[in-house]
């Protein structure tokens, strides 16, 4: 059996067909690396959450919800200050249609989960203009290491999303550090993607820090503490520990390139069982640039989920076609991987079927 | 091919057998569940830690040992009053010979082991003398029931053991409150078992409760509450979330009965896919009864690894055969496990020589 997915190879399509080839039929586990950063605070960065507050409860909130369906920690699910949907929506439909373990990692929370997570020794992030945001950073990696170890012995392979509000402001913080260009290529869950607020706290961070733009290149664990974000080094600790023995869809955005340098600093030979897998926002965002980046860093494929929420019936799905959110929690990745495991019985459209079922059942709208 | 396990078949030997046989060549997850209790520091009542403050510290270092070979939050590693070293020695090289991956799950820790580890919402216990020992039952239940969910759908089987001193005491306890006749027959790490102490801190704790033997029987959520300790609730909740879907292998001596009773009271439809693992040691202790109480429970078999140090050139291991420590860290039930994945290649000779290894290694004698 062949059947064509609904996958869209963004870059490098040999390595990107083989990498799905090999998943192809396979039984993921999913991992939800979520934390929290006060940079998501700084006016105008994210849309993760209606108020700058909520940012702190949006990564439980997510993580609550692929796992049981609603949120606890918060009455309804995060949404954004328009009142669009979190896209957990679509992480948790495509997991459940494919019957896909879900596990929860935290790289450092300001609120708990009220579900079983994993702890990492991380603590919550602070803000990246502070020059000094991340601590723990080296044992955070070491501990995710041995995490990615031995998920990997009980997997076929791994699909690691995140949920960190201002992650990709964080992103372009350690991407700079390790001179890695970037600046108005990373991503944003917002219509205007809001560059140079992104730039302005990066640059100084980097100054409050004593760094510079690429002084940090052989240095992640330094650049994450000076630039970065919590859910860093729990996301590279698990794709190093994991990826030595299986497949690893790295599944998020532009944030993916900002763990793909850290882990191609540490321990590039991992890397060779590595993809991104994110969705069909990203790749045709215009306002973004996830292949520029990535080609500077790893000849790694970029996989996209070709979701399309043009037909929805609910204008908050609809937003995504106009760039709004496009991508987070994985939804990119475990719509790849809901498709692949399914060999292609799940697709785009029964896919958003669900989505549209549980955005109904959860935002309280018929 | 059907090669003779070293496994005892100590009570109802016909499900024993099945059991062996439906786990026999498949892959567990073993999961770790530690917690602490100040039950643990009444006098004389735990040898799980030379003085009674080393108790917050064993839980954590077993579970250090098992996933690294060696202890992070203390050195070397857990100890007796009379330096024997922690049966996690024991379940550390069982799993290591057969690749077993581990997990480690806490359910209310004083100290936490430097390690990843699932956090499931429960808080350390008090003195079950208090009549209010364990915060969150039910929340750390229901927590651990999706936990075990979750990993029973990526694992064939699941073993899992326990690490929390003054573990028999707090079962005792339980057993008590639902009206289960165990005292005298719950098993000790002393060569000579402290029961009398045991049934005046359960006696202590029932009246401080306003409750009496099987007052609870039909609430076991309370009966932790009252006398019971945090490492249940996580333990009960694995089995309920697990065992609907795989085989669980319960890895311990006579604590196991009390988290018996309690699935048993809550789910007992899961119990058709449970067994008891446990060592020899236990199983012919004259000084406790662990057929005598799960009789008083549920049909569920009894396993016990064929262990013998008798021929030991340590000291130290020679001790088991004189009934100290016996059991812990799910010790017999990661041997029954390493034997059975191994579909017998690993032995019980194989064992005490890789124990040996790691005894000579981790305490520095030859």
């Amino acid at each position: 059996m062949n059947v064509n997915l609904d996958v869209i190879f963004a870059s490098n399509e040999f390595k990107g067909k083989a990498f799905l080839e090999e998943i192809r039929g396979k039984k993921p586990l999913f991992v939800c690396t979520i934390a929290t950063t006060e940079t998501a605070k700084i006016a105008g960065i994210s849309a993760a959450g209606k108020y700058p507050e909520f940012t702190d409860y949006t990564p439980p909130a997510d993580a609550e919800l692929l796992l049981l369906g609603k949120c606890k920690c918060i009455a309804g699910v995060p949404v954004t200050p328009d009142g669009i949907p979190t896209p957990a929506l679509i992480t948790m439909s495509a997991l459940h249609l494919a019957d896909v373990p879900v596990l929860t990692a935290s790289g450092g929370l300001k609120v708990k989960p009220q579900i079983p997570f994993l702890d990492l020794g991380g603590n919550p992030g602070r803000d990246i203009r502070t020059g000094n945001a991340v601590d723990n950073v080296a044992e955070v990696i070491a501990r995710a290491t041995t995490a990615g170890e031995q998920l990997a012995k009980h997997s076929d392979y791994m699909v690691i999303g995140e949920s960190i509000p201002g992650g990709t402001t964080t992103a372009l913080g350690v991407l700079s550090a390790m001179g890695i260009n970037a600046e108005g290529k990373v991503s944003s869950s917002m219509p205007e993607n809001p560059h140079e607020l992104k730039v302005e706290a990066v640059r100084a961070g980097l100054t409050a820090a004593g760094e510079r733009f690429g002084s940090l290149a052989k240095n992640p664990v330094r650049a994450i503490t000076c630039v970065g974000d919590p859910m860093m080094p729990a996301f590279a600790g698990l794709i190093i520990g994991a990826a030595g023995q299986i497949p690893v869809l790295m599944a998020g955005g532009t944030q993916m390139t900002a763990v793909l340098a850290v882990v191609n600093a540490l321990n590039p030979d991992v890397l060779c069982n590595a993809a991104v897998g994110t969705t069909r926002w990203v790749v045709s965002d215009a306002s973004s640039d996830i292949r520029g980046i990535v080609s500077q860093i790893a000849d790694v494929p970029v996989l996209a989920a070709d979701l399309d929420f043009g037909s929805s019936r609910f204008d908050g799905l609809k937003a995504y076609e106009k760039g709004i959110v496009k991508e987070g929690v994985g939804a990119g990745g475990a719509s790849i991987a809901a498709m692949a495991a399914t060999e292609g019985a799940v697709t785009k459209v029964m896919l958003l079927d669900d989505i549209e079922r549980n955005y109904a059942l959860l935002l309280g709208v018929k």
